[in-house]
């Protein structure tokens, strides 16, 4: 299979550098072909702007939606983002690896989203009609592709537990793992997170090496986040609410999480 | 009173550059002092790295928290971070002014966050004890002031609603308003949240300015978000978990927020 690994983290010689290289060895040890964007050390670019379209227009206002559109349709974008695309194209699954500052990605990674996710790629694509809002949401461009996020944070891992007070780290990932991740079609698996990031020992990183090695090992059979598809039937069209036989008198993220599927 | 605004839009002939002209003109006209920091005309550095500090160790390994303690203990951070951190000491309130991209702030105004909240200034402040688990969330540098969202979406309010699919608003914003914004101490108010914001015609243009002009003038009076101070005994420390008479068998992000206190 085919792995591209995204990653931000400025610093190759920290923990998140170090899970990396076992990352990619692990992967490749297992016969897998693996690509890095290391965003950092490729100085990504990380500001969407009018730049990102190689044809800019002069005297028209910039609309970041129409006019990334219009450059991918055109085959007019920069070529650092043509050349991501491609890599999502080309991968079997999709890793995101990064350490969570202030609760989200680093913004390096924000603007890898922004800039390669153009209209016409990663949304603003299929129909819209009365059963059917676009395909997004288990539909899209990166359909039949499965996704995971590596996560390191500073905080314990009971503050990121169900009544933990920064919020349950799934609640947390939401708007990455459902909303940028299961949006263009990826399947999501479950998070791999390690806590108290800055208070590693030797043997603690055994541990974590060993426990991310059965996470990528298992990374095909692993049974994914069962988020509801968008034009499946849970959810009215065009107000995209559940379905009020569906979690009936609940409300939150935790809704649009449905039943697991048989395990694999 | 003062008001510092930090915008996020590429192009300043759109919504969000008509919305902050308004907002500005609404509080000076109410007789606050205003400031702006343009994150895209101020060519703002989205990315954190060891550049933010004017004495990097240049044979030590790069570490972002400790590296920018350092530099802002030592008055050796780059001149952009310390102004920016400058304007939030001087203001009573601030604005983060942006359109949702997948679901979050852009990177532009991310890495605003990474790079000005240094620790020493917006977290890893404050002593860490049995009752104290260092001065954040609801305590911290910031304390004393507000702050508020102002965001555009370009989907529907019934996207963002208690069952809608993109999850609700407010659970969405949460790594930011309680994870960004109460953290150093602010009081967060209620965002204001324009929907469709890609289909705006002159009426409704006219109804949104309106409500805005309401929220600003209100920012002292509103009642903020009654987010659960850290410190306040609500929660065991250190396992920072909700105690378990409040909420009582419920999790995720609703249970942070407490009983509203009195209107004001």
């Amino acid at each position: 299979m085919k792995v591209l690994l995204v990653y931000a983290h400025p610093e190759p010689r920290s923990l998140n550098g170090a899970l990396r290289d076992f990352a990619v060895s692990r992967l490749r040890g297992n016969g897998h072909e693996v690509e890095v964007s290391d965003l950092y050390a490729m100085g990504w670019k990380a500001v969407l702007d009018a730049g990102d379209s190689l044809a800019p227009r002069a005297s028209a206002r910039f609309d970041p939606s129409e006019d990334a559109r219009r450059a991918y349709e055109t085959g007019m974008q920069r070529a650092d983002i043509a050349r991501e695309q491609e890599k999502l194209l080309w991968a079997d699954a999709l890793i995101l690896q990064f350490p969570l500052w202030w609760f989200s990605m680093p913004a390096i990674m924000k603007g890898w989203v922004e800039r390669v996710y153009a209209c016409g790629f990663a949304y603003g694509v299929g129909e819209h009609s009365d059963t059917h809002w676009g395909d997004r949401y288990g539909e899209g461009t990166l359909a039949g592709k499965r996704a995971m996020l590596v996560v390191t944070a500073g905080g314990w891992e009971s503050h990121y537990a169900p009544r933990g007070i920064n919020g349950p780290i799934g609640d947390l990932l939401f708007p990455i793992q459902h909303g940028t991740l299961f949006y263009p079609g990826f399947q999501v698996l479950p998070p791999f997170a390690v806590y108290r990031a800055g208070r590693m020992d030797g043997a603690r990183f055994a541990r974590v090496r060993a426990e991310l090695g059965q996470r990528l090992d298992s990374m095909w059979t692993t049974a994914p986040i069962p988020f509801r598809r968008q034009n499946g039937g849970a959810y009215e069209i065009p107000s995209l609410a559940l379905r009020a036989d569906l979690a009936p008198g609940r409300s939150g993220l935790g809704i649009h999480v449905g039943e697991q599927a048989a395990a694999s």
